[in-house]
Formats: structure tokens, C-alpha cells, sequence
């Protein structure tokens, strides 16, 4: 079984509301094991523990906010040259269009690329002007179909990448996917 | 009189409709003096004429475009060395939200930044999840008035800061704006 | 066998010998098919048949080159939404420390985003104060052995990853690797 | 009297020993208040009273450490929206090149963008390789003469600005500089 974690920090509730909605997509792939943890949850072992990790923070000053921060640079000794080589992407909602979510997102894939991880985003639009190209964003809470499904989008992308490059599960490549990867409205 | 340069590149036509407001934006503070440019336009030397300089491009790729960073890396010759002190900022449109509009503005900032140039994003929000903390972004078109109202105050405070920083009139800083600058609906 | 392309643009000379280091780095993994080819000389087709990808690039004004996204913004009629899920990382070097190279790194790493490539830096140390967290940089060529050192390790990462990911060569992985892979001196 | 703040956070002292060079470089520029203080030290206050400022910090992960973030983050109540004009820029030390210095810059100016702070880099060589174009980097301490010398430059040219663009002075404008600017070995 392939083993995804969604490890998240929210303040307002709309980063948890991401997280949740990107564990359901992860959950789309079949055979797949999920944790969708807070970082007051989350211990330096889930990061040994899963091979695709999804990481998500509210935007705060366009940088990756210092709680999640300190979380993995008190994570730093337990994990840091055991886990590279799992697979990793980011979401981030933010006050507003143009406030930073996509800066944020950089952040947060920095840290994961400092331990290794391969990061990636995806080529899939949702709907009209919504995509997801260097992980999900959003303005607040997602509100439209498009915007919830940017974020099930990057879960099942996740454990989709798990299954083809962790498990040998070719099947299971987005090149193969029966769903509607380019809707464009 | 002050100098505002708004230098655009646009293939479908959106990111020229928002250098038309940045324009208008920038215009609203007395006794400047402004051009609005394409790349096709614009010389060299209109980068020594300006006392500020708003660079827009489309989001392709999540990076300044090519034909962006052939028109600078042709100016270097007669420019580098010499616009060390303007002030900059950046606007871009992408094809959808996530779309990596803010990632494109930050490459465009870094290409003023290698020239000297003093770069700026916004505090303001012109709306409800709308604002221009780091420049002004769209997917597609700007449509809404705040949308609209983000590109041109983006124009305004550029002008404002020329006036402020390089002219000495401090009754045009943003700290005494009559306008409503922090509007959320 | 796995196939790696290290794609790459030059202009002095520098980076075209960071470019024969890491393809010297990647035929360290036995049962690779390596290619190492300029912008002028490789095919968008080049892109089609590798399973990892190095891109490299000199540092200009911080971004990447308008030659190399050029190339791409050509090549996206062929591959866009064709190569999600392939293996890649990026170099450059710069002018100077201090002078972008980092930066330059990121913007090319955006270019292998946008299309769907999983991307990686390395937790190695190729000596002290020499690192490839995010890719590898050089100020001018690279000169000292650990500088060196660290174009080999990225083509050797890349080629690891494309042994153990997509080839499921298990035995390949860096955590097994037998040489030393955090040298600080 | 012009005002500027040298505010850094230091683990290790490479830090703190970059944060005193770019105090020496500031206080070149006549008719300058300096003030060098760590985060432990500094109140959001010192951030309204200063004209400029050069933040400092170690490089972590490749974005901003917690502790600046957290400081930063604590200051938004009482100087958000209250320092928009000021002139920034930023200076990391990292463990090695290519070990995020340059990424952790931009972190920093990133948050200093969010309060409407205008940030800089410097077109200036202090020597062979050596840069600061997007602010001053170093590998552990600044070792050799130009790496100090990019830290004084960076101190010298945030009290430049400010002494040309919030006091008038244009007389210290760097385009007036008797100091070689240039130097390239």
C-alpha cells in the first residue's frame, strides 16, 4: 500500500478545508493509505512513515509561515537525508488574489526540496482560469467546483505519482487518467 | 515633472489592457509625465528617460517570457549601470488563478533588481480577496472593478513613490491618501 | 536501460562544462543512455524520449536566459502535457557569488514544473561550504574539485532517481549508495 | 539625520558578523543613524523609526527561519501599514554555496515587500566573483576582502538611498560614488 501524508497548519479553518478536500482526492487512487494531520499532530515519524507528502500553510507575508517552519526544523534531526526520494507538492490559501499563495507554495516546496523530496505541479486546468501548475492556491476558503477540485486534483496527482514511481502501478499514470484532466470551463 | 514608464508585453491582448490601467492609475497623481509602451515601442533609452518603471509581461511558463528577456538583455548595453535608484514594480496576466502570474512578476522584479532599480508590491487591498501585495496579477482579462482598481493603483503608487522618493513631494505619499486604500467588499 | 538528456545553453563556455561533469556524473549508474546536447542541437522529440532531465543555463539578470525559454516556449506544441511524471533538476553558473545563480536555478526549475516534471535538489555535501541543495551553481566555471564534484553528484542524483523510480532499480537508491555522499572537508 | 536599522537573527555568528560589516558600510555615508540589533533585541518601534532597512539571517531550508518569521509576524499590529516607503534590502550567510543563501534573501525581501518597504540589490563587483545583486550572500563567515567588502557595500548603499531618496541628498548617489564600484579582481 502506497502511503500519502497531508500534513497542514491552519488558522481560519481554509487551509484545513484544502487539506481535507486534497486527502479525498488522494483517496480517488485505489490501495492508497492517508493521513491528513495538523502539525500540533504530526511527528517527525509520519514524514519516515509515508512516501508522498502534500504540504499546506496559509500564506502569511508571502513566505511559509514560522510555525510550520519551526515544525520542520525541529523535524530536521529524525528525518533530514532519511526521506529523500519521496515525492512532495504544496497548497496555500491566502487573504487574496495577488497576496501571495503562489510565493507561499515556493516556500513550502523549498523545504521539502532541502530534504530531498521531488516536488512537482500539474499540468491540469479544473475549469475556467483554475489550475494548479506549481501546486493549489486559494483565495480563502475554495468556494467554486473548479477551486475544490484544484485541491482533490493535487491529492490524487500525489498518490497517483506514488503508485507509478514508488509501486511500479503504471496504470495509474494521469497519462492513463479516465477523468477530465483539461476542462477548460 | 516625474517619468513613469509602463513597458508591456502582450500576446492576447490582457496584459496590454492592463497596462492601459496601470497607466490611468499612474496618471492620477498630478504632474507626471507618462508613456505606455510595448516592447516593439520602447528604446533603451526610454528606460534613462523614466523615473519609474512598471514592467508587465503575460504568465508563460511561469517565467518572464523570452521576448521579455531579449528586449532587457539588449538594453544592458546602453541601460545597465545607468538606472541604478529608479523604482520598479510588475504586473502580469496568466491563464488561470495558480497559474504562476505571481511567480512571473517575481521574475520580472528580479530583472529590475539586477538593473539597481528599488522594487515595490502594495500593502492595499481594492477589494473583497483582492490585493497587489507583491504587483498586480490576473488570470485572464481583469474583469471586476476591484481587479481593475488593483492594476491601477498599482500605476498610482508608482507614481506616488516618483513623486515621494525622487521629487520630494511628500504630500503625495500613500500614508495621507484621501482615497479609500484598504477596502474589503 | 534508463535515458537522461542534460539540455543546456551556453554562452562562455561555463556552463557547457558544467553540463559535461553532471553527464559524466549520471554514466556513473550503469544501464544509463545518456544524451548531452545544446538548445541548438536538441529536438523537442529529445524531451519525448528521456525519462530524467538536467537543464542548464548561465545566470543572466536572474532569471533564466531568453534563449532557453525560448526553446521551450517552441517545444511546448509537442510535449506540453506529454512528459508529467518524468525526473528533473537544474544548474547554472554565474558571473559571481551573490550574482543569481540560485535564482537562475528556480526559474529553470519552473520551466520542468510547468510541465509536469518532479524535481529535486540533494542533500549532499561535495565538500565544505559546497552544496547542491536545489540544484548546482558555479561562480565562472567550476574550478576546485568539490565544485566539480557537485555537477557530477547532480547527474548521478538524476540518474539514481530515473534508475529507482521509473526502472523500480531499487538497489540504485543514494540512501545505499557506497560513496561518500556528505563530505564536509 | 537619516535612520537606518541593521536587524538580523544569528545562530552560529556568521550571521551577526555580517550584520556588523553592513553597519561599518552605512555609517560611511555622512550625517547616518545606525542601529544593530539582533531580533532578540529590536521592538517593532525601531521599524518606525527607521528610514531603511537591511535584514539578516541565517540561511535554513532555503526560506526565511522561524524566528524572523515569528518576529516579523508579532510586528504586524503595530507597523503594518506604517512603514510602506521605507528602502529594504537582505543579506544571508548558508552552509555552503548553493545552500539557499540567495533563495533566503528573497524570503526576506519577500516579507518586507509585504509591508510596501521598496528593496534592492546592488549592480556593484567587490572582486573577482563576488556580487551582491540581489543582496549580500556568504558561504559560513565572509572570509576574504571582496566578501567583506559586499557586506559594507550593502550597508552603504541602503544609507545611499536613503540619504538620496528620503532626504534629498542626491550628492550620495552611487552614480556620484568616488569608490570603485566595479572591481573585478
Amino acid at each position: 500500500m502506497g502511503k500519502v501524508l497531508i500534513l497542514y497548519h491552519s488558522q481560519t479553518g481554509n487551509t484545513k478545508e484544502m487539506a481535507g478536500l486534497v486527502a479525498a482526492g488522494a483517496k480517488k487512487v485505489p490501495g492508497m493509505e492517508i493521513k491528513c494531520l495538523s502539525i500540533k499532530e504530526a511527528k517527525p515519524e509520519d514524514l519516515l512513515w509515508c512516501d508522498g507528502i502534500a504540504l499546506g500553510a496559509p500564506t502569511h507575508m508571502g513566505v511559509a509561515p514560522w510555525q510550520v517552519v519551526q515544525w520542520w526544523t525541529k523535524a530536521v534531526g529524525k528525518t533530514w537525508r532519511h526521506i529523500d526520494g519521496k515525492i512532495g507538492c504544496a497548497f496555500s490559501s491566502a487573504g487574496g488574489w495577488g497576496g501571495g499563495s503562489e510565493m507561499t507554495v515556493q516556500s513550502l516546496l523549498k523545504i521539502l526540496m532541502n530534504f530531498g523530496v521531488l516536488v512537482f505541479g500539474a499540468t491540469d486546468y479544473t475549469g475556467k482560469h483554475t489550475t494548479l501548475h506549481y501546486g493549489t492556491v486559494a483565495a480563502g476558503k475554495p468556494k467554486t467546483a473548479r477551486e475544490k477540485e484544484a485541491c482533490r486534483r493535487l491529492g490524487r496527482r500525489l498518490a497517483e505519482w506514488v503508485a507509478v514511481l514508488h509501486e511500479g502501478r503504471k496504470e495509474q499514470s494521469p497519462h492513463q487518467a479516465k477523468y477530465k484532466r483539461f476542462k477548460h470551463n
